[in-house]
């Protein structure tokens, strides 16, 4: 298998300062997999619903090629569920009320074709069932992991060790800050490298996103967007976009991995457009290849310098 | 005169989570001419000092090429004094203190040259003062205004009479938001273009800028830096570099003022390396030229478009 990811599949309760909308299907493994759809035709997710997960979703999630072999279903349990409120600049927001029902039960055990997986996205979810997943899979080529600050308040051993065996971290400004300790994003990322990933990859939501190595930096912007009406998930979105991107290429330069993080802020800025995954569901090539465009126009200048 | 200058010039206690310096010399004005000196040599600034202003100081913006006629002296009074406190995202403050002083009887009269500037800068202040000031001015080629929320509360049909005759309005994006009302970015620039500048820029701190006019946008990020010392005056530094570069090579069109944010971005990074305007009275142009290529380096990317 070309990709396999590792997250949770949800509802979420989401409302914003200009909406609100209730019982929608989130999930960092739902968003991940629906971007990485437009890349990769051969993947599969590894989670865990209840029975009260609805059957449409899983139809469309095949449709677009995501193999849910990994899925798990507990018969008699409810999916996991988040609530969140947005504050006015969009950029943050509080966990009203989280839900792990099916989650704390979740303990991968990975069919064959997912152990043999080229591509691993470790999203978002307890470092220990992480850890577990890192372990099936035989010898992936490149694995991109996302992570929190609750685990770093709550698991940060465990969540070091796995921070230790990764290719490429991506986490948040504030997250990245609380890691390393560094108010410095420079300083916070290389101190970050030396945790173990080769690359670290800060997300800043409206802001950007920035790319390190140990010897280079890359900026990409989010798209402005006339309206945002949901971030959920977009994070991850991006990180689908991201890793879809590099496993159908191929190619772990930091160069193609700058055309990746693109890739990525464009998958993300879709998602913003409306409340969940909807329209992770619906785009046409045309638009991703437009909304790229549009991101190479946005940064496009050519320098002449003159001086006094 | 090619660039002159309205703004305060002021002397500054500042306060960050990491450091703090007493009584520095700042002041609007100071930074923007200060950064434009390394690309126009034929400025002037217009504002008023106390007899407390330090000599050296004037000696060092003299000798770089700014042009003190229209900087008045009123004995026996006291310079306009500012005190603010950092947060430990160093891209929030509080002002603990604003002492006006001298600041309250400026009553600009400007002398023949500086009525006959091509260039106008209205820094942040009074909006009856820069309308002064743009009055006088007899026909300059290019018009850059900047504001703060301080006048949209306390002054707005005065600041929208003055926002109606300039061609750029350059603010920050809580400024953008008060003023257009619009959460977007989008939406609040064009509201904002709607009241009579051609272009706006909206300044984001550590987040970068935008520009927009009617048809484009164009973003610049921040230079990622080691360490902030501190960010005062690095908004005025961005407008100074990006007046100093169009003044300079007088073009006007979208592809240019995107060379001058570039400008401008590079000329505030190195504004937050040291307190005041330290760092803005030692520049090498090598030095400037290296940050602008760091800028080239940190946006560059070729897309390579794959699909499924």
């Amino acid at each position: 298998m070309k990709l396999v990811t590792v997250g949770t599949v949800a509802f979420d309760n989401i409302e914003t300062p200009f909406g609100r909308a209730d019982k929608v299907v989130g999930g960092a493994a739902t968003y991940i997999s629906l971007a990485a759809s437009y890349f990769v035709r051969d993947q599969g997710i590894v989670s865990v619903i209840g029975d009260d997960f609805p059957q449409g979703m899983m139809h469309r999630m095949r449709e677009r090629g995501i193999n849910l072999d990994g899925l798990e279903l507990m018969p008699g349990k409810e999916s996991f569920f988040w609530s969140g409120k947005y504050h006015y600049d969009m950029n943050s927001r509080d966990t009203l009320e989280t839900r792990l029902n099916v989650l704390q039960d979740l303990d991968p055990d990975l069919n064959p074709a997912y152990r043999r997986a080229e591509y691993l996205m470790l999203g978002n979810l307890d470092p220990a069932v992480q850890a577990k997943v890192l372990d099936q899979v035989e010898s992936p080529s490149l694995v991109v992991m996302d992570t929190m600050n609750f685990w770093m308040d709550n698991a940060l051993d465990k969540l070091r060790d796995v921070i230790s065996r990764v290719d490429i971290l991506a986490i948040n400004d504030s997250e990245a800050r609380q890691l390393s300790d560094e108010h410095s994003l420079v300083r916070a990322a290389h101190a970050i490298m030396e945790m173990g990933p080769q690359y670290l990859v800060v997300k800043k939501g409206e802001h950007g996103a920035l790319l390190f190595n140990k010897k280079r930096v890359f900026f990409a912007p989010a798209m402005p967007l006339d309206e945002v009406v949901d971030p959920t998930g977009a994070g991850d979105t991006f990180a689908g976009g991201f890793i879809g991107y590099l496993a159908r290429s191929g190619d772990h330069s930091f160069n193609n991995l700058k055309r990746a993080i693109i890739v990525g802020s464009a998958m993300a800025s879709f998602c913003c457009e409306k409340f969940g995954v909807e329209r992770l569901l619906e785009l046409k090539q045309e638009e991703i290849d437009l909304r790229i465009q549009q991101f190479v126009d946005l940064v496009d200048f050519d320098i002449k310098l003159v001086r006094e």
